[in-house]
């Protein structure tokens, strides 16, 4: 890449402060910028790296106050952070603006329906009666099953897996390895000992503006749907089971799962390994830590921790003492000689 | 699809009770059917569903004595869930009978010998030597190992990757982004703290009516065999670590993970996010709870929990205690002050 | 595979005792080696085996001395268990001399840079201005992204991912359906409770001999790079998040996962299912027991149990009064009644 100062302030709407025309070939952290980068200055705690730094341009908020002389030129915007990120998003669009149509040894069924500007990577399966969205990628390796709807500008990376009859949303991001509908894990015990299958039926539906990490599996229902709902974000090698439902903007941290059934509301965070177990519901803004395993329904709102998870500020008050057991029991028997001497008295 | 109550009927040997020509288009649960809906009842907590319901046929035990009056037909069995499953099994078979013979850009070695009805899907790559019995279906983007043997009616999801040498039993199930075979993690300490890689020239065995999840992960032995005996059930993100075997129907949920030489009998049950340690035994009929870390072989039909993991029971005992840990400190406290007091009496 | 004793001696500069022209067909464990095996002993506490078994040639370190007759002919070496290991590396080699060049259905875009011997298998994409070394086998099914560099004789099993601008060194190993690259789970929240996606732009950069499991996750970086330093070793399904770095022969045990930018130090053991918080440091040598919780920074080779973990000799002096607390809770309550008592006389 390499642009100009000028360029970059019409991308984001900047005052420029110093060389207009100064050049950047890339993009760095205040702390790590050399020469030729272009960087951003959001937290004032990081401000002193600013005055140090050999980074050629520097996006930061028009509050922030000077202290010392600076090499770099400054853009001078609202929120220095979200026009940072804004840049990296122009810069990563025009990357892959000219993925477009279908490569060789890309399958394609007669009976799919491709919109316009559409990617279809080689190697790629699209099935009999997939519907796609203008603007999609579809990248190579990538499977997408029979009577599958894909919405607009969505991005499906390689070797991602979409079994038949699922749908996926509007800019929706699958990352690679990502499984969507493979059948929920049910079973049901025969007299003697072994397990019948029971089919597994219905579809995953994931609506617009979610994204879903590398290698994370979302079974499909066994009837009806497993649902993720708009704006939800999954990290990678996340386990959501059959008959799930995730509500508005929960976002999910690597290697949490959630069992079959239960329904999270909105604006949920789990954590990192969490896990939930089936059937229960867990309330608008629930937070989850890392490592726990919540077993009952929650409240809006409402912190837990542990494994079982507990409220979070009884189980630190409860980890604090778990450390200092030993002392504790200590404490005990020392207790009993007293009393015990006491009692002979 | 589009049945009448009569084809269903003798689908499943039901007697119908209602009209015959009662046609269905879809399946639901009974608490959510519409009309056109096929649907059962099997568990009588439900049964106050089955007279607001709206669906057209429903399937009940032939033992139901109806309370009030319904609007569906109603086809009676001996077990209603098992012919709602059945018929579900019925109508998923119908959709994939087609499936047959080689698709274009399917990689198939000249040495493979595929049997009968076998359906190969494009970018699917089948080795050398390979055998792939009669009536099984390798999706898109398998892998399928040099020498690797497979049974009859096996199905291999789109991308499940086999390793060579492996052996995958009839009526086995692989969904999407499994890697049956990859080597076992095994090394050498050097003296200069870096590792020799011990080479992993084993193999995997899977026996037939095995189900293996999405993304799970089964690794070669270093020698010999990691085996998963018949009619063993594994979920999705599960990790199967080399020289492991595991035992007759035994199920195992999401995340869960068993580490290198254990041996898990019959039967046994091991519940999501499980850990595992290696070079033990798990006897036939062990339940291991979510979360819990089993470092210690076990006896027939125990229970155990928490990380790591002692007896369900003695475990629940100590969680309850646990929770109250920071009361129990200050009891501790106010002994010791009252202890102190009566001494200096 | 067929070998004469003294063709196996020449491989491993073994001194033969017995006959020379002892034929073998196969590798085993000594206490299942069959007639026709080649086995070997390493750990004394085997030595037992030696004497029943029926391997018919065994690697013997030249400081064993003989305490029965035995019916195999013996390889002696100063090393038997680094001895058997080169065997079969040797014998593994043997097997994919042959995978050479670009087979067919395999995409090579005309500005990749292919280097001698490179195989690259069917249905493999490789990308724009991608560099191979000599040696490298692709395997089919593999995606490796645009610019990405691979150094000399790795392997990237079928299916594995690799997104743009990453790199792997000389002799690095990445199994099936690993993802490298995929983007970090970086949202920043709006006010609305929706989130703002963080384009990450940095990448990933893999040094020589590390070996990365299957399924396995590696994010790249926000900007910079996530680094995994040489020799690292990693299991299956571990998630490494973005801006991660892994010093020198790490090695990370299957399902545990490393929260972004934390960096972690030479020579540290992670087991599996492990977790570790975002942004600390782990100093080398560091082990963490498998299950636990690592929130803080350590100094050098501590080890840390228990989630959230602490030093690994408290935890397991906790663990054992956790066992005990319901006894202990009832020692409490007689020790206030008694208390009280006393207090009346």
């Amino acid at each position: 890449m390499q642009f100009t100062a000028k360029q970059i302030a019409s991308f984001i709407n900047a005052d420029i402060e110093g060389d207009e025309n100064t050049i950047v070939t890339g993009f760095n952290n205040i702390e790590a910028a050399k020469e030729g980068d272009l960087s951003f200055l959001s937290n004032p705690k990081y401000e002193d790296f600013l005055y140090a730094s050999k980074a050629s341009l520097v996006i930061a908020n028009k509050s922030l106050v000077l202290k010392k002389k600076i090499t770099a030129s400054l853009l001078r915007v609202d929120d220095a952070y979200a026009a940072f990120a804004t840049l990296l998003k122009i810069y990563q669009d025009l990357q892959t603006d000219n993925l477009n149509g279908i490569e060789e040894y890309a399958h394609v069924a007669a009976t799919a329906k491709i919109g316009e500007k559409v990617y279809v990577g080689s190697f790629a399966y699209v099935s009999e009666n997939v519907t796609i969205g203008k603007g999609s990628k579809i990248y190579p390796q990538a499977f997408i099953g029979a009577n599958v709807k894909i919405g607009e500008n969505a991005i499906i990376y390689p070797g991602a897996k979409i079994y038949k009859d699922c749908i996926v949303g509007n800019n929706t991001i699958i990352h690679s390895g990502a499984v969507i509908g493979a059948d929920g894990f049910g079973f049901a015990p025969n007299p003697d000992g072994t397990y019948q299958k029971i089919p597994q039926i219905g579809n995953v539906i994931i609506e617009d503006n979610v994204e879903i990490g590398a290698n994370t599996t979302i079974d499909r229902a066994t009837l009806n749907s497993t649902i993720i709902r708009k704006g939800v974000k999954i990290d990678n090698l996340v386990q959501i089971a059959h008959n799930v439902e995730l509500g508005e903007n929960t976002a999910i941290a690597a290697q949490a799962g959630i069992s079959g059934s239960t329904k999270v509301g909105r604006n949920v965070m789990i954590a990192g390994q969490a896990g939930i177990v089936g059937h229960i519901n867990i309330a608008d803004g629930t937070i989850i830590t890392a490592q726990s395993g919540l077993s009952k329904s929650t409240k809006p709102k409402q912190i837990f921790s542990g494994s079982p998870a507990i409220e979070h500020h009884q189980n630190n008050r409860s980890i604090i003492v778990y450390k200092r057991l030993p002392e504790l029991e200590k404490k005990i028997q020392e207790l009993e000689r007293l009393v015990k001497e006491l009692s002979k008295q």
